[in-house]
């Protein structure tokens, strides 16, 4: 659909507009006065004129055509003035009331019958809750922003589900002479989303790098869907606010967002290119830079006229999994030439203390040519010259338009005018070496972004069953699930009673495993449920007898027994995996796959990947730790059956909605074979 | 001794005091002039005045003491110039001078020269390659650092191993209206170091906390001894640059410092007390805040006009592991009388967007009641006023002189003033919540260090012998020295040939373990050495002929043959652990504790402790994830007698320093006892 009309009016009514400075609809008002070059409809119930303009009673009582409304009244009348607006045939409207979800249930439920008025309505929305929308080009600004705080024209689009957080930041970028292209305060969302205010941005000549701060998102898997075709053109860098647990519970209390914790995000933001920022600052660094930054190579040259700068370089690029450039001896060769003896001219080029502009200007012109991230340290000595010397990188940069070059330049009033020439000329200036390799980092990940690709996912024949049980199902219930899909479990037999178990272990034999069935008990072993190493009649006698009594001393619900081979009878070596599935309320299901077993909790070394599975998925699960392992002990086949197990699994979850979690744990992985030995469906 | 006259000299002579304002001592002796009322008396072989001052050719012919000699002259004439110094009964030198160990083998000659006679001599001597040094009050600032750059009093120390980094961090303290009590660049350190300094900040009344920039430490353990004395009474906070291994190398290239990996300075820190910071602006943050702000519990409260602020400063505090204070039913009940009924008052506290300053100083005046770090966010809504809420909190931090109130002011311009107002009353003003976050995890860290008690270690008997060989001693070479400390190892009869090994075998019986006898093959599984599950005579003959084989068509270098028990002859439930110690050339023996055997190497599970071993050490492990692994699998006992066996290993390197490694790997950890099956002593 076409938003045009919502970033470029040709009018702007205002509902709610205000004689009261102290109103939030006189602030809006005031904003788009200053800012908007359209006409401007002040709707207010009890006067006719506001700051100078002529205010109508009702949108309806304008007789020109609307093409975006903006309203600012209390919560209540906000669904009939919306449907005044569907009627006047406004298309967009930005509601700023607060009142809504995130104030209870009376506020929640005004929200539901809003939303379900724009359902049908032609109308699109944005908020509630919202400080509304800024457009620098052409301008525009609908928020209740400061009018003191004037947002600056500059690529980066700004979506932001706290309005606080966004008016701070305007402020701050203000001062950092940071501009934007678009700002929009997204409010309670209950219409326009994140992932359609990224379609938009998406074709937005004017937007070069959108960022986002999110708590929670309703929709995950249409963000991840349009995050990735952005990502294709533009990067996205994105803080999540609400990582931690007690952050989520925070984050909950002041949005009415669904939070879940951190690692959905995280996988989601992996899986579409975003680059995901840990704080307010970073966040900042990419505003300003991640439009004209390109970095496509994680190998990074440091060039510095300080050895502790450089050493501080190095080690932030190693804690961010980037590496230095190693210089040819060509390059050596050069440097050499224009460099004194005590230069160091190896990465990190440490071209001394007394260093000239000219000495940066040569080194730069030499290493330049590799084509590669260019840190550059400035420290202020006694005969540094911070401008000249700023001078010459910008000359350097004019030369090569695309060579990502980062100057550092580190101390205080003496350099601070280097690094506004530095900005002022479209030139990064950072004021720490770990804010250049942050960004470094970032747009890495973004430069050598591709789309998920799933071969190996479509390639997997399963035919998943429709489970239909809403209730659980706890061992040899959920075997036929599992044998549908192709899942190897242990061989077991459900019986009731003596007669039946003397069949059973007929077809089973010795050695062999006495279980409780049942759809309530999740771990059995801990109620004494689960009988091991049964080698004779006789043993088989005790086990059942001693489960018998363990049920009716304990009051157990149980559906009967489970009598199972002993998987493995030979004793071979093995080790215990889990595979697993986690449906998150935002992203659909989660997979994992792990150290399963007794020390599975106490190590924790699961993998966890978002349905669907790609290629990238499956070779990063082959480099991790668990991977590893899991290679080293088994053969090839074995590695490749746990992955189709994993995308069989995950097939499962997708055919069936209803399913919670999945649980089979442990698998006994042979060097040879796999085979599921404990496995549960929970489906509430 | 008696560094008085260090910091307070009553005469400096500034040898290679210049009239060549280009010149190194022509900056220092501007930079004297300008902050020293003592006696300042230039040394220059060739002119009688410089700067108004009369120039004296030698300190000789200086008729009046001197306290204090700054040599700023080329390295080649630095050792003259000091033995004239000391026959002058000058006590104390700053070496400015470069050309020494940083920049080759001559330089190095020169450095060992001046150490040796340094060592007899009476004269104390900072540097060489000395940024020089400054002191606050009384005023003196010897240094080579830009006259207009005018460090302030305050009551931080800064110690610094980079010159360059040391003039930046005071160039923009200076701006940030940041304060030092003394600022040492300590150079080369070929006399007084770091371990030296903090000795005499310890005493210095002027100095309430003591930061650190570091590369490399020449003599670790005397750092430790002498930071634990500190850390009693203020806080060390240090920036170790070169801890990543790229890193390291850097570090190497331009200080000539011996560095190691980051571990042992982790550990090392860690066991002083030391609040370890990552990066420049951490340390900048510390070096404002340390000497004032105390912090002895991890539970944060959060006051916050921004929801998303509280969101993203609950996430730092949960990444920080600190907690967020839960409030009382009391302290709810107060804040509702207060607070609108939309705020939040569960902790962190939402006092919403339109929060008055009076808001601020109520909720404060009621949390602050609870004596706990509190955060208070401020984030520039249309109607808050950042001055007048500035004042506010500094009020409430009069009234409670020693609670630490830590503002954060988001936002750019409309903050800027406010932000200066509670920094010149003493109150840390943030830009961003994981800046206050950081500061409250260091110093929590510092608040609540306790020196290290070794009642454990010291109660460990042992007698650990000395070990004389200069070879390795692998397998049951290494035995005896085993058996005399203590530790369990495998049976096993060493054999040379057919007939020994018929006798062995009647001590050993079956089933057995064959191996290759070899102090210089270390991985004897990997070249075929090693034959398990030897069960009868027949297997015995056929192993035994195969080590013959493989030694012969090999061209293996070994001294016989090992005959070993099967450990595990009764295949019990086992998990295999690895000991080891290394021994750090800084700080002296690592121990470490881990996962062994197959896996070890990929899960990488492994603890490190520094020798000696404390009872904190001690009680961290038990924490961890491997020591909850060991707990869960074995007895109580089982993991004292691993714990005795890691205090001995400790004692043995401390007993043999030419051991360079210990490797114990793997241990057998049975229910209820352990055995060291595979052993290792590396003496080269």
């Amino acid at each position: 659909m076409d938003f045009s009309k919502l970033f470029n009016p040709e009018s702007i009514a205002i509902v709610g507009a205000s004689r009261d400075p102290s109103k939030v609809g006189s602030v809006i008002l005031k904003n788009l006065r200053i800012t908007y070059r359209g006409k401007i409809f002040p709707i207010n119930l009890n006067t006719d004129e506001i700051q100078g303009l002529k205010a109508y009673r009702k949108v309806s009582e304008v007789k020109e055509p609307i093409d975006l409304a903006v309203i600012a009244i209390p919560a209540e009348g906000v669904l009939s003035v919306l449907k005044g607006c569907e009627r006047k045939k406004i298309r967009f409207a930005i509601i700023i009331s607060a009142g809504f979800k995130e104030s209870g249930n009376a506020g929640m439920k005004l929200e539901e019958d809003v939303k379900k008025f724009i359902k049908t309505a032609k109308i699109r929305v944005i908020g509630p809750n919202s400080l509304g929308a800024i457009n620098t080009s052409p301008a525009y600004n609908a928020t209740f922003i400061d009018p003191n705080s004037k947002p600056m024209e500059g690529n980066t689009a700004f979506i932001s589900q706290s309005g606080a957080l966004l008016s701070a930041i305007i402020d701050d970028a203000t001062l950092e002479k940071i501009g934007f292209s678009k700002i929009i305060s997204i409010g309670n969302a209950v219409d326009i989303d994140e992932a359609d205010m990224l379609n938009v941005l998406l074709n937005d000549e004017k937007t070069g790098a959108i960022t986002l701060y999110v708590e929670g998102l309703e929709d995950g898997q249409k963000f991840i869907k349009n995050a990735i075709e952005v990502s294709k053109k533009k990067p996205i860098i994105a803080l999540k606010g609400g990582k931690s647990r007690i952050g989520a519970v925070a984050a909950e209390s002041h949005t009415g967002a669904l939070t879940d914790n951190n690692m959905s995000y995280d996988l989601a933001f992996s899986k579409a290119g975003v680059i995901s920022v840990d704080n307010i600052d970073d966040l900042f660094n990419f505003m300003r830079d991640a439009p004209t930054l390109k970095i496509k190579t994680d190998e990074v040259i440091i060039v510095t006229n300080a050895g502790g700068g450089g050493v501080i370089t190095t080690d932030a690029i190693s804690a961010a999994n980037l590496k230095l450039v190693k210089l040819s001896n060509n390059i050596v060769n050069e440097l050499t030439k224009v460099l004194p003896k005590e230069a160091s001219l190896h990465n990190p080029i440490d071209i001394l203390g007394d260093a000239t502009p000219e000495r940066y200007k040569e080194t730069l012109e030499i290493v330049s040519k590799l084509n590669k991230p260019i840190i550059v340290i400035f420290s202020p000595q006694e005969t540094s010259l911070p401008i000249e010397t700023a001078k010459e990188i910008s000359e350097i940069q004019m030369q090569n338009r695309d060579l990502p070059i980062l100057p550092v330049f580190l101390g205080g009033a003496r350099i601070e005018k280097a690094k506004r020439f530095l900005r002022e000329n479209g030139i990064p200036a950072y004021s720490y070496p770990n804010e250049a390799v942050d960004i470094i980092r970032g747009l890495y990940i973004y430069g050598t972004f591709t789309p998920p690709v799933y071969s190996t996912y479509d390639k997997t024949r399963t035919k998943p069953p429709k489970v239909s049980s809403k209730e659980n199902l706890f061992g040899l219930h959920s075997k036929d699930v599992f044998d549908k899909i192709g899942i190897k479990t242990a061989y077991g037999v459900l019986f009731k009673n003596e007669t039946e178990l003397q069949k059973a272990i007929k077809k089973i034999g010795y050695p062999c495993v006495l279980k409780i069935a049942s759809n309530t008990i999740a771990h059995k072993g801990e109620v004494g449920g689960v009988i091991l190493g049964i080698k004779s009649d006789e043993d088989l006698k005790k086990a059942f007898a001693s489960l018998k009594t363990k049920v009716s001393e304990n009051h157990l619900k149980i559906d009967g027994y489970e009598l199972y081979e002993d998987a493995n009878k030979e004793n071979r070596q093995n080790i215990e995996i889990l595979l697993g599935a986690h449906r998150d309320p935002q992203f659909g299901a989660l997979i994992g796959i792990g150290l399963g077993g007794e020390y599975a909790t106490l190590l924790n070394e699961t993998e966890f990947m978002l349905a669907p599975i790609s290629d990238k998925d499956i070779s990063e699960f082959r480099n991790s730790k668990i991977g590893k392992i899991i290679s080293a002990a088994a053969k090839h086949k074995v590695f490749d059956e746990l992955i189709d197990y994993l995308i069989k699994i995950s097939k499962l979850m997708d055919a069936n909605p209803q399913i919670k979690n999945i649980d089979i744990n442990p698998i006994m992985m042979f060097e040879d074979s796999v085979i599921a030995t404990d496995f549960k469906i929970y489906n509430s």
